[in-house]
């Protein structure tokens, strides 16, 4: 199991007339944390579409705990549960800074060969720079 | 069963460089869809909040069948499928011009009264509103 | 001088916590609004990229005279003043449903010949589509 | 003259399909880099609003001269040139990470006293911070 976190602060664009964070801006807070968490395998999300590998999301849900609010510097733990196959799936927690869980979430994203417009397996090099979390973790 | 469609034009400030509509934009959607239902039936959102009802979005579930692209005119179906208590599920399946399925999805909403900040029945004259649907239907 | 309005309704998405729309959300009004103004010309901006020509915004003023809210039904009126050479401007003016003016502002375009990255003018189709107004007008 | 920098990673989510920053995604950029300076100051603008005082921006002017792109890490410079009155001026200019100036601008912003809803000046507390800053850089 590979688990990363991420902290960010919350944007006034991201809160609505609730003073909460819109509910539909919480997929770019997984975003962020996700591609922070490919960057310390050292193959970023940049690097897999210069390489023709982009990641389309297929799935998506999301559980709304607890309002994140404007300024607060929230954390987001990101877990990958499963050694990735052309599929790759993303969980992710949200919590404020006293450390309550404000938000669970999950993603399926597939990788897919740009120039084919196909699904494809994870690059190898890609997969090797996970496989070492995974044997860090087992 | 209440069901009500509406149509809506992608804009390229929604759009990603992937060329199809970024997946947290899909939340918004939903929500000038399940606004305009609510319309409709003679009490709208903007009437429950100044009603002092608010519904903030505890879960959605999304599922990306095929990407909407820039300049579509889309058509999202919504559906209520149980009467709604505390809690009213909406119900979304988006399609393309050609009648191809894009998007489904779900969302749960929860009626809270924003005074005492507590989750509520939703207001008689909404659900009276909303019953005369199930009859139709029924 | 050309002109067109456009009608569009305040999302939820896009008010802030003040209870307004977010001042950065004014930029995809204009976009929508010059892009359903194309559209009637003939040539719409989809069609225009199709055809290698993309045009990136190079500048954009707002002024905020008085807050949009929340679903409200806003009227965009956009305004090309001259003919368009390599650049084209449109001026916008936004009103709320009671005819007040919320917001005046104005984006420089430039039309963008995609597979040579370089500044190029808009193709004659399109000149002589936005040629007809001039004349409708003069 | 107040002078303040803060980098930021550009989002997926901030793209469009140019490929590029979508142009009005710099609004947020600009809100993000003044929220930051304000906070060295003492006086966060949360604490401002906490203290019944909200800052709406009343005119915004930008520049776009090159694109920002996906995952680039861009740093915004702002720049305080007069000592806030009721208006406070920001001025802006973003470079990525070569050096090159991708984008200049300036937001107008109004001391607005939210119990009465008029413009006011700013707290003393928040000028007396910022004079200090003024002290040291004449």
């Amino acid at each position: 199991m590979y688990v990363f976190e991420h902290k960010l602060r919350v944007r006034y664009a991201e809160t609505d007339q609730m003073g909460y964070v819109y509910y539909g801006n919480y997929a770019a807070y997984y975003e962020v944390a996700r591609t922070e968490m490919l960057r310390v395998t050292g193959i970023s999300y940049k690097d897999l579409e210069a390489m023709g590998i982009m990641m389309p999301v297929t799935e998506m849900h999301t559980k709304y705990h607890s309002p994140a609010k404007y300024d607060e510097l929230i954390t987001i733990k990101v877990t990958i549960k499963e050694r990735p196959s052309v599929r790759i799936i993303f969980n992710y927690e949200i919590f404020d800074e006293s450390g309550k869980l404000l938000n669970t979430g999950m993603t399926q994203l597939v990788f897919v060969d740009m120039e084919k417009n196909r699904p494809c397996k994870p690059p190898i090099i890609f997969s090797n720079k996970l496989d070492a979390y995974y044997k860090i973790s087992e």
